[in-house]
């Protein structure tokens, strides 16, 4: 006999003078009116379950309960009292009349109840076993699922084919610090745990497996942000024989399926598609949230002669930049609103915020109130309402500094105003789903503290068909076949085209002053495998983390991982990382450098 | 324009008159009266490419081929010259009529032949990315898929949810070897990765996930023998309010269905169901071959008083045991055939092997021909005889010892003979797949070095129901809720019904003589959890690689995984693991034991 002919959460009429056998936990009991009123709950949701003093027993059971026993419940499904239905739940039309009940393990009382939304962080994962019996922890884990499987389906459909890649892996220092594991058998080597498969991956194409995936832990020993963990899940993918357009195609695909199976929502066809220089040049940032209804006005050319060297400053020096950003009916906001705006853009860099406000824009000058107009001649004036296409009661804040603290202050700033209260009422946030394609990245970027140019993807990116001469004569003009998938503002996953040559491969390595033999030591597996008819591939690498924080509407990553660690990178369950036994350490041949005290 | 319009392998009849664009390498490329033939491979397989020197342009591009070239050709899909078609092949009914050829890359001379069988392992591992080329991998690898996508579409439609748990956990040193991650943040502490997610996937059972799954890497850091590697793949499995036999037999269906859909073989239904003891009264082994057609024959009782030490000893010593094993048809084995088991049996430590050979069983102790049938009295030669069921014919072999060295070495000489020719051309060997469950395994086993109970199974598994009181009075009795899967002589899974209550798990501990401050150190969060209204759980665990390995017919689970580790754990690929940067052990707060000298 088995202990459950059904979920709880899905009883239903179709069930109705059936008897059926339940398991769940008492979310709640309530007695009322000399009866007993049991809300039992399992994963699929709550059903609830009357238990009447007429059969003593079962009754006495009953009130013996507490939350969160584990019992089964064996009764008749018939229609709750006409106006005591609940529409909100699946169950809400019905109940269950209890005739047994077995109580199949007793709970001491939690610590804290489940129902409680304001919980501590380091309360819920330290009892993060309850914590995860919250309906919505419940929910984020199966939507969860649900993504993990829709990707599984589409990319089988389309002749992918997992396979695993080593986690013991070889440690390459660069980029993020990589997490070590010391080896028992070759004393003084260490294993590094994977950044990401991305050399795997490449290897796999050159042996011809044609289409890879894997949904696979990846791991950085980064300081911890809000939105990052010391051990994360990639959807990684790469193909061979696909063009940059084609594989652009296809994941956009993957990812609008998973949103419609999941979640019914439709998102756009196609992606807009928007070229790096296009989004730092109207947004500032690489990953605009295209929900945001504001856009930067360019005016480093007019901001050059005026008498103001705020603006004139940087409009003259070379990588400085002069931007406007127009606040449609900004002209409201208080001083002390923008007071707080000119403090939150320092975060970012900025050394202020200048602002005017447009009274009547057909007054010109005259209709404009603010501190630096006087300093700004007519053409610069006119140019700024025209290209702004201010309207009266409009506000326009003004970035001026090097074109990177430009785009990160007033990025920031557009953002955060977008998302404000102010921004939602007036028309500033549109609440919806807006993805995009951000391609044509630079292939390089300078790095000032090591005075070299540096990738921005990786070292094995592709640049586009024209550009590989770019790399010794112009580093800062050369393209890369590289592009991330945008959503409201987050990246939410990237990849490129990749280097299948190895003479390109050479140059680019070349171009990042990584010597032969550094390049041999580090990725000589690599360079070989080129050597072998290596096919021409690319792929992409999508965040799971990130697509079901936002897909569940969670306030942390946190909240879409069973057991993830803290900011300080510590399970608080499990109390890991711990101090281990000598005895380990000496097989490992190593020794803590600070030997701690014994306790 | 794509690349490709389908797989190499995959052009058939369907195609022909059309024109195709197809992508691969040069497998072989022969020419024959003017004209080049190019055997064009991907992951699907080969395709017939034709080259006439009409087209010069492309004859030239043709000529200039070698072997693994990657190239593009276009060309026309027609009939193959009558009698020279290729039945084994998908595409041996047509060839390609080459129009145009595309190198996409060209290669140097790999290091060997790809359809060279001979390589050893070390050359196969160092050029892992062309050995992955070779059909058989690529076969072995797109075979694993196959049986991990067919365990998700079956543990999908029965509710299971695939949940990542932890690979950065916490060491609890007992049974294998825990590979450590020194923390960066936490200085002397350490992370270990997973030998197993069990705790955590009790904890979601505890948490109402209900039924959970996970293909995912373990890690154990032992010495590697031929079937283990320092990092594996694990189906893990955990459902709550199921009983053992409901467990039973929802996991034999998935391994019942992923035969069908991968292999399309039907395996037993239901498997047979045996019991520890039987498994190890009969076969000497808790994991027995049953395509080998031999048992063993119990003569302990028998043979306490016969007039020969090597028997009487172990019959009348507690933990002693004497069996024999009929070999059918053995009576033809020569002398040197009989030595070199005896050799063998003495790698499992026996000292001897002993045998009878069965002339005339009419003639009972005359028709024997034997150097220790005079110190065997009559009861015990009629014992012999009438027990095994001994035949004209037939060679006995015994056994004679304590009982774990008898079990394995006449078990693994049942299995030797059985494979031998000798064994298979004598029906000892029946070539098919032989599942069964193996249950009822002993709660506990004294274990010697350390003169304590040790868990057979591990400490979480559930005792018999009655069995509880066992644990105190008889532990040697006390009989757990475990299963094996066992086919054709491999545990290719194991699992149990968990402990779900907090006095139980304590009352094992208490067993192992664990005291409760190390039970709380290590496994407080686990107590903890049983606290809060525990369901009823258990689950299985089975092992990808060796399943996939057995229905490859692979030599080694080095051939069902694309990047292994050698038997001394290194990667002759990459060359991991590696020395490190001092910069990168300071950061972890360690050093080495035995620091290496500058190179």
């Amino acid at each position: 006999m088995s202990l459950r002919s059904q979920y709880c959460g899905q009883v239903t009429e179709a069930q109705m003078g059936q008897t059926v056998s339940l398991c769940g936990w008492v979310h709640r009991r309530r007695d009322h009116g000399g009866v007993i009123f049991i809300d039992l709950r399992d994963r699929e949701g709550l059903v609830q379950v009357v238990c009447d003093p007429d059969r003593a027993a079962m009754f006495a059971t009953a009130e013996g309960l507490r939350n969160e026993f584990c019992v089964q419940v064996q009764g008749l499904v018939r229609p709750r009292p006409a106006g005591t239905e609940n529409e909100g739940m699946t169950s809400g039309k019905i109940e269950v009349l209890c005739h047994d009940i077995t109580v199949l393990n007793a709970s001491v009382t939690p610590p804290f109840q489940l129902d409680d939304d304001n919980l501590s962080e380091t309360t819920r994962l330290t009892h993060r076993v309850l914590d995860l019996r919250r309906p919505q922890m419940q929910h984020n884990l199966k939507l969860r699922y649900r993504v993990a499987m829709a990707v599984r389906r589409f990319l089988d459909g389309q002749g992918f084919i997992d396979i695993e890649t080593p986690m013991l892996t070889k440690s390459t220092p660069e980029g993020a610090r990589d997490y070590l594991v010391p080896s028992r058998v070759h004393d003084g080597e260490f294993f590094a745990l994977p950044q990401s498969p991305q050399l795997f991956k490449q290897m796999l194409m050159v042996a011809g497996f044609d289409r890879y995936y894997q949904i696979t832990k990846c791991f950085r020993d980064e300081d911890l942000r809000a939105d990052r963990q010391p051990e994360f899940t990639q959807i990684d993918c790469e193909t061979s024989f696909l063009n940059e357009q084609e594989i652009r195609d296809l994941f956009e695909t993957m990812i609008r399926g998973v949103f419609k199976d999941v979640l019914d929502i439709e998102l756009a066809t196609p992606y807009p598609v928007m070229t790096y220089a296009e989004a730092m040049a109207r947004f500032g940032s690489d990953k605009p949230d295209l929900r945001v209804k504001m856009e930067f006005t360019e005016l480093t050319d007019v901001m050059a002669d005026v008498d103001f060297k705020v603006f004139s400053g940087p409009a003259t020096t070379p990588g400085g930049r002069v931007v406007a950003l127009r606040v449609p009916g900004g002209g409201e906001m208080s001083r002390s609103e923008i007071d707080a705006y000119t403090e939150f853009v320092k975060i970012y860099g900025a050394k202020g915020l200048a602002w005017i406000k447009v009274n009547d824009v057909s007054k010109g000058r005259d209709g404009l109130q603010s501190p630096i107009v006087k300093n700004l001649h007519d053409a610069a004036i006119t140019a700024v309402l025209q290209r702004s296409g201010a309207q009266n009661g409009d506000l326009l804040f003004f970035g001026a500094d090097k074109s990177k603290v430009v785009a990160d202050a007033i990025g920031a700033l557009r953002v955060k105003i977008g998302h404000s209260e102010f921004g939602k009422s007036h028309g500033l946030f549109e609440n919806v789903w807006k993805p995009l394609w951000v391609v044509d990245f630079p292939m390089f970027e300078f790095d000032e503290d090591n005075q070299r140019w540096a990738a921005v993807h990786h070292p094995f990116t592709a640049p586009k068909d024209g550009h590989e001469e770019l790399m010794d004569t112009a580093p800062e003009k050369c393209i890369a076949k590289a592009y991330d998938m945008v959503l409201n503002g987050w990246e939410i996953g990237g990849g490129s085209v990749r280097i299948h040559r190895a003479e390109v491969q050479s140059k680019v390595f070349s171009a990042l002053k990584i010597g032969p033999d550094e390049a041999r030591a580090k990725f000589g597996f690599l360079l070989d495998a080129l050597q072998y008819g290596a096919p021409p591939h690319g792929g992409i690498a999508f965040g799971l983390d990130r697509i079901v924080t936002m897909m569940t509407g969670a306030q942390s990553i946190r909240d879409v991982i069973a057991f993830p660690k803290t900011q300080r990178a510590q399970c608080l369950l499990t109390n890991a990382p711990s101090p281990v036994d000598e005895k380990q350490l000496k097989e490992l041949h190593i020794r803590l450098r600070n030997p701690q005290p014994v306790a």
